[in-house]
Parts: C-alpha cells; structure tokens; sequence
C-alpha cells in the first residue's frame, strides 16, 4: 500500500505507465484523454504527469475495464479453472463470478476449494459463490454433500463473495427451516437466486429472504416483476440457455444499474471460437445498446452487485484489468491486461499449463468413478406391455413422460430405436455401489450405437443412453476406463472419448483439444440420427431430477411434480 | 423470517396493508397502483391480493422510500439523538448516517456508543461511522482519544457501517503509517472521505487508499475529478456549507448512481423549520431534476453506497420506512412510517421523550465540564506593541493571520471593540488542568457583552470571546455551570444561556425549546454588532487547529500550516 501511494502520488516511478490512450469511463460513459500508471497489479493514477519504469504507447487507442462475468459454471467448459483462464482473459474477460456447483456434487467442500486453487494458477480473477442445494434431493446419490457447517467454513474462505444461486425457490417461499439457516449464514453477503418463472406471492416471499438476484428470466414481463421485488438480473446468454436478446428491450437508463451479463454455461468450443461475456456485450452493441452502456454492464454493475471496490472501473487502487480496444463498436479486444499484466494480444491465449499443480489436490479427485465394470448390467426384465418413458423437449431442460408401446425380446424390455425408443442407464459411480436406474427415452434420435457421460447434473453418475447393450457397455467402459469423461460407441467400437478425469468432469488437457473432441463427439450422434443442437448437453440433464416432469436417477424414474419414484411399467 | 415469508406468499394476514395507493418505484423510476403489505418492522410483499389485520386506503396517494441522510453530526443540532429523531423523521427521513465526531472527542469510545443506544429510543435508524482522527493533533486537549483498538472494537459494533470521514487527507495521500493502519482496519467496510479542493496526484493517492466517497466538493470540476477518481458523492446542504446548487450541473444520468445527498451539519432552527433531505430533495426539484431521480439521490442511491439492502426501495424483505406524499412535485411528506409504525402525520412531530433512558448513561456525560471557576483568569501580559491576530473571513471556516497594534492598559494587552479587536480564550474543560490559551480576534464585531460556548471543534474546549474579561467571565461561569452550554452576557448578566449538559454538546430538552435559544443567542450576537450569519457557528471552530491560516487551542495560537505554536506576541 504504501507503495501504491507513493506511485500515486508521483514520489516513485510507476512499474508501467499506458500513455496515449483514450480512457473509457464507465461511471459518466465518456472517453476521455489520459494515462494510466500502474503499480504491481493494481491502477495507481490516472491522468498526466505519471513516469514509469516501463511505458507503453497505446496509439491513442481506447481503454476499458476488464469485463466480468456475473455467473458462471466452469465446469460446463470441460477444462479445469486454470485453462478455463487462458480463454476467458483473451477475450477480455478479467473476472468470473463462479458457482463450482457441479464439483460440489462430486467431491463436496475440497472439490470447491480445488476450484479456486486451480483457478489461482490462471490469469483470471475467479471468485466464487458457494454452492447451495448439494446435494438436489435425497432420491440420487451424489457424490458428497455441503452440510451446514461445511457452508460455514466455505464462506470464509478467499474470494468468497457469497451464496451460491438458491434453487429451491419453492422451499424458500414455503419458509422450508433448513434452507432459512442456509439463507441466515450468507446473511451481510450476497445471496444470488434462480427462479426460472417464479411470479406473484411467490416471488415476493422469494425476495423477502434476502435473495437478491436472478439470471433465469424468459420473458419481459417476468424480469420486470422481479426487478420490482428489488432483485438484480443477471442476462444470460450461453451455450444452453439464450435470453440476451429476449430481456434487452427491458434495459432503460433508470434501471441499467441493476443489470448485467452471465455465461451461466458454456461449452468448449463456444468459449473457445464465439468468446464469452465479450460475445454478449457485441450482441447488446448490435441491437442497439449505446456502446458504453453495453460495456458498463458487463464492467460496473456486476462489480457493484458483488460489492467489488477493487474492480469494473479504471480508478486509483481499483485492479489493473485493462482491455484495449480499436474502437468501441465490435468490442474487439487488442491487448488484454489482467492484474497489471499483459496475458493476451490480437485473441491469442496465454501459454497452456499442464500438470497437477503447486497444492495437494484433493482425495479422489482424479479417481471419482468407482465402478467396476463387471456391475455393468443394463438388462431390464419385461414386467408388461407398456413403458414410461422420458419424452425429450428438443433443446430444453423440462421432459415429458410418455407412456408407450414396450418392445419385448426373450423375457426383456429393449430399446426400439426404429421408433425412437432408446435405453437410458444411470449408474451410481462415487461409493461404489453400482446402483442401475434403468428406463427408456424418446427424442434423442440416435438410429445405433450409444453416449455415456460422467456428466450428469446435478450428481454426475455415469449416465449412458443407446440402442443396444453392447454399445452402451463399450461407451460407459471407455468412460470408466479414462476415470470420466464423454463416449460415443457402436457395437464394440469406441468412435470418440473425451476423457474428464478430473472429477469425472473436466479435462487436463488444452481447450483446444478439447473444444475440437466435444465438437466430434456432437457430430457424430448427429451422424447416429440426433437432431438435438447438442445432444450431449441433452443427455447430461436426464438424470436432473428437480427439473420436470420425468427423470432418472441411479434409484430409478422420478416423477418430479410428485418428487417421488415411480415404477418404469406403469402397471406395477 | 419465518412469520414474514408466510405473509408475503399469502398464508397468513399482514399486520398492515397500505391499500390504493400509487407506489413510487425509484430504481425503474416509474409509478404504477399496487398494495403494500406490511410485517412488523418489515415490507412482507407488494401488489394485489394481501389480506391484512388492519388495512389502510391511502385514497391513490403517492408512496416512496423514507429518505437517507448519507452523512450528519447529529451533535451540531444541539439536541440528543432520539430529539434529533423526532424532527427528522417528520421530514421523511428514515435513516441517517450518522459520525458522532464531536462526541468522539470529549467521551472517546463510550460516547459513540452512547449516540447508537440513545438513537435506539427515537423513530429513527440511525447508523454510525467511526469517527477517524479522535483527536485532530497533540495540539490540543481533548477529551478522550479514539486509538486502534477503539477503532477495532467500534468496527464490530451493530449499526456500524464504515469508517467516517478521514479527514486527514495530506496524511493519507504521504502515506503516514498510522492512518493507513487505520483504514486497514475498515477494509471491506465503507470508509468515506472528506477532501476539500484536493486534486492531482494527491487525490489520486487518496483514492488509491481505498476511500469511497467525498462530501466536501465546492466545484464542477472538483466533483468530476473525484468521480473519475471512483469516489462517489455526497451532494452536501447543511447549515455551515452549502453545495447543493454548485454542484446539481454536474447531474447526468449516467453518473447519478453515485450521487447522494446529505446534511452533514444542521442547527436545531433550520432542522426544525427548512428541513432535512426533503430539503435537498425539494431543491433538486425546483432547480429541475426529474422527480424521482431526486427521490433516487436521497433513497436508493446512499443505500447502494453504505450495502444497505433492506432499505431504500419499496420491495418485499426492506424495511417499512415508507413516506406517502400528495403529489411528486414540491416533496410535502403527508405521513410516514419508520420501521412498519406510522410516526408522523402532516409534519407533525412525534411525542418529546425526556429522562436519561433505559439504559446506563457512559461516565461523565452529564459532568463534561471540568473546570474551576476560580481558576478562569483572561489576563494577558503586554510583552509588545504588536499582537498576532485570528481574523475572521466571513462564514468561512478558514481565518487569517493578522498582525495589529496592540491596546494596552495597566501592562495588559486588552480588547478594543472600537476597531473589531476581541479577546479570545479557549480553556481547557476536560481534565481539570484550567491550562487557558488567550489571543485575540478580528471580524466578530461585537461591540459590547461576551460569548462563550463548549462546542468548540475538535476538541470542545470552552471558548469565549468578548469585549471585556467581565463579560467573559459571566458568560463562561453560566457555561461552566449549565455543565455546558452557549451564552451570552454583558457585564454580570447572562442574557441568554442555552444549556448543553450532555457532553457539553447536547440538550436533553426538546427540539423546539433548543431552536428557539438558539434563534435568540444569535440575534442578541447580531445586536451587539456581529454581521456574521451565525456567529456562535464560526465561534465554535475558531478553535480548530486542522483549517489554516490561525487558531486557538489551550496550548496557545497554531499557525495550522507550519503546525506549530507561535507566540501571541511576535517579538517573543
């Protein structure tokens, strides 16, 4: 600190002085004249008069902020935080609010921290928000749990910046004990939510616990609501889920403040090849967003909602997370500055890091799938003509159940993949029980062959869905075999493996690499007869059992209205 | 909570509903019909359909948040917290921030606690700032010192929302160690700023520190520095300085979220009769800021500054301050409700309570003035012709330093009221030692009588200035027996005495009693001669040794730019 007043105050050189630059101020939305002079990794001063030990000449070039993603699950991007980084920073992104939910469900409180300690080896800032709800229900087996006294110890730790997104909004609103000391501890933080269509009464019980924002609005009308009941938005736009351009008619000047952008999800070769929060501020540009404003909620307010002093404006002792810009329109980043350091130039990514790392990563973490193969067993006695079945909602998280016709084979209940009948298995995979919920789908449209995942929200067991057996035994092996990760089988042939050892849902490996294996493995159940847009990502949700109306868990279908199991023949 | 989730989703009655009623909503800044309904001290929901133990019709009459007062001495009211809270909050004003400086000064640790619980028994929430720089120098003597550890143990305390004003701006900008100690305690706090015509790289310093806000601009462009330097702002109009028109060109609405208003200083008359924020509130309208956008400054705008997410905005989980208004033009608050109960109606002000409270008044607040009258001697020895003069620029807090003829008589140096030459002494009142520093003033005017007063900042010694010894004698003997107090005399006879027992700073009497002595001791100084606007106020920081040019201490006069003692006579 004492410093960073000397440098401020013109007694000592600066580490690094930007000149000739023109400054884009968030706060009044101008572009003004100016240098900036850094110390270490934070802004020292701006204006004239600052010498540096090191200066750069930016050209007269423009300056804004680093961009700040309000929400977001690493995980989904497959790479560890680390190489999640290296993306991220080269598109001008400095800081990443991220909920390490799925982890959680794996390896509970050391899977959280492994997040923020991976994350610490990457040129990004990553703050987190403590994952609420871990596990969902008791009607699947996670792999852990967050009681309790693990949420208080977690709320302490560095770079905690609150409570993660609180899902069961039905619980709070209904006043449910548990989740109310959940609430209680997080009380002086911030408390995010998700209430995806939650209105009237309702809403305003939601509100009145303290949860303070939401990034799961559909619609106008239901943004205006919850604005109303003093809740930020957080705009999403990301692989899975599209709002952005739905909500940006509701942005005014009087209610911008409590706006800002989220990812939420976001695949690998999205990242990689459409960007991140950079992609969402040239699409709020494109339909017409004043451009400043465009950057100020993606900069300031995300900033001001997590009460981050430290960044979002370029200002004395504020972060030295600069992105240098040709021009404003296109938001097209040139240099980024992350921390005082220049990590990214013209959209290259810094240099990859392989390997485990400086700390002790946690137990297990790269041996979560304990499964032997030999349990493998997807056989299901018929037990009557007609099966309930999942129907899939192409490209949505909510299902159908549909009761239909069985196909019967020497005393078993098979997939009929002519009419799109396929099995679907959910293997308990972290204690080492072997559990099998079996049952049939509709709508995923593979002809042959079959997918297995380690991803399975929220207890990501290894969920495999085929048109015979044999297949699903050859991707749910590769998968075991690789200690997690993504498959695509015919017969006996492996087509494509991801593997995702770390935690059964991430890669080690370069998003590069990893970007181009998720891209295959979409393609090729493509080729199989899948019509979905990601039919992975699709799959990863059918064993999501607070998301309606039928799902599949290791314990078998869960009717989720009735949050209870019900028998796969519905004569039972 | 659990009682407040089940009125807002509607299973159980509220204690209140606010029916047909326009609700302001100063974050969309729009006006749309809907039901307020009430949970104990809270706002359990909004919108149609409530039930309520009581219902109110509001005849479609305007709600909006209760004001927030972002920064005010209570003290300089002259009256106690819960007095100060009778008459603020029948202007709408719900909440202040207040910096119990003054007490600070004279009970140290125990007296900032002290304005919290007795702010507890009025209609009033009052949040606190830690007073910074308790004492201002070692050259005076104060009555109690605020150190670390008090800062440490303050911190913690309810209500406590940041550090207060640092005023020590070129300390801080230098670096001095210990200051900087001092903010490190208040990270992740609030800690505001007061800066006065800082600029450069000196203010870049001071920002960089980690200081939040400013309250002190005079100009346009020394509100825009600080802006840019990312200190919010706190638009002041008190009864001392007046900023407010100066500075409302400087609105736009893209830097408005960092606008607030506040008071800082108000004596009891213009508290009782102008007002308080709904002053500003009103200003700001006449002089053409859209409505809400005025009601915003005062509302949500310092909510967001301090975190404070249960007020300033009507929205299910706040508190139920709520003021109901005729119409948005002219600011006339018609009721108001403090934490869910209904305080005051049509400016009237809610019921005086006297008494010393519920709880145990800290040591000494009521005996603050310790000073033997027999020890009072003005006598000042000629040692030359010339004498070192404080000269008064009108109503400004800054003085000159002058140097005049001495009069003399019998080998005393004396007053001469015929060309504007008063004695001036301010005698240490704390701790017993009866240690006097004399001097002598220009640009009071008096022509005749004394004044004497213990507000004196910092340090509340007791002042007095007058035109003979006689004079000063009587007024401080009616001061020192009042325990306190301001006083004006002639001769041997008090003319008025207004009585500040508490801290030699407050009244325990009511408001209305207060503003009216305090009226009359300023036309009794004006009819002795003095021009000035309030010539008790500009007393009271004649003693100030931290505003140049020259001051009066009990150690002597400080030149306050070299920071050190000079003699009285300039030979010495």
């Amino acid at each position: 600190m004492e410093e960073l007043l000397a440098v401020a105050r013109g007694a000592r050189p600066a580490d690094l002085v930007l000149r000739n630059l023109r400054l884009i101020d968030v706060l009044a939305q101008e572009v003004y004249p100016g240098d900036i002079a850094l110390c270490g990794d934070r802004i020292a001063g701006i204006g004239p008069g600052y010498r540096g030990r090191e200066e750069v000449d930016l050209g007269g070039r423009l300056v804004c902020p680093g961009l700040i993603d309000a929400h977001v699950h690493i995980e989904s991007s497959l790479v560890r935080p680390r190489e999640y980084a290296r993306a991220a920073v080269a598109r001008g992104v400095t800081t990443v609010v991220a909920n390490p939910h799925e982890i959680a469900n794996v390896l509970g409180r050391e899977g959280v921290r492994y997040m923020a300690r991976d994350g610490e080896r990457g040129p990004l800032g990553i703050l987190l928000t403590v994952p609420s709800s871990v596990p969902a229900t008791p009607l699947a087996t996670s792999g852990a749990a967050l009681d309790h006294l693990d949420l208080e110890q977690l709320r302490e730790d560095p770079g905690v910046v609150g409570l993660g997104e609180v899902m069961d909004f039905a619980g709070v609103a209904s006043g449910r004990r548990q989740l109310l000391e959940e609430l209680a501890l997080f009380r002086g933080q911030i408390i995010d939510g998700h209430c995806p269509g939650l209105g009237g009464h309702d809403l305003n019980a939601y509100a009145a616990a303290g949860i303070v924002s939401d990034h799961e609005c559909a619609t106008i009308g239901e943004a205006r609501a919850k604005l109303r009941c003093g809740m930020k938005l957080f705009l999403r736009e990301g692989s899975a889920a599209r709002n952005l351009l739905d909500l940006l008619p509701l942005l005014t000047s009087a209610n911008e403040r409590w706006l800002s952008f989220c990812t939420d999800d976001l695949n690998p070769q999205d990242l990689l090849h459409q960007g991140s929060i950079d992609h969402l501020v040239r699409m709020a540009m494109a339909a017409g967003v004043e451009p400043i404003t465009a950057i100020r909620m993606a900069t300031l307010n995300p900033a001001e909602h997590f009460r981050l002093g430290d960044r979002g404006l370029i200002a004395p002792g504020r972060r030295a997370d600069l992105v240098v810009l040709e021009t404003l329109q296109g938001f097209s980043p040139r240099h980024i500055y992350q921390s005082g350091k220049l990590v990214s130039s013209m959209g290259k990514l810094p240099g990859y890091q392989g390997g485990a790392g400086d700390f002790t990563e946690p137990k297990g973490l790269r041996r979560s799938v304990n499964l032997d193969i030999g349990q493998l067993d997807f056989a299901i006695d018929a037990r009557g003509p007609k099966v309930r079945v999942i129907g899939i909602v192409p490209d949505q998280l909510v299902t159908e159940e549909l009761i239909l016709e069985a196909r019967t084979e020497n005393g078993l209940a098979v997939a009929a993949p002519e009419r799109d009948l396929l099995k679907l298995a959910v293997v308990e995979r972290h204690r080492g029980s072997g559990r099998i919920g079996l049952g049939f789908v509709r709508g995923m449209g593979l002809r042959q062959g079959a997918m297995a995942s380690t991803v399975a929200h929220d207890h990501h067991n290894l969920i495999v869905i085929g048109a015979d057996d044999q297949s699903m035994l050859s991707a749910a092996r590769a998968v075991i075999e690789a200690n997690g990760g993504l498959a695509i089988a015919v017969g006996e042939q492996v087509l494509e493996l991801l593997p995702l050892p770390v935690a059964g849902l991430m890669s080690d490996r370069p998003i590069e690499e990893v970007a181009g294996k998720s891209t295959n493995l979409r393609t090729l159940a493509q080729q199989f007869g899948s019509s979905l847009a990601d039919p992975f990502m699709t799959l990863s949700f059918l064993g999501l059992e607070v998301i309606p109306a039928l799902k599949l868990t290791d314990y078998g279908l869960v009717d989720v209205k009735r949050m209870q199991l019900v028998p796969l023949f519905p004569e039972d």
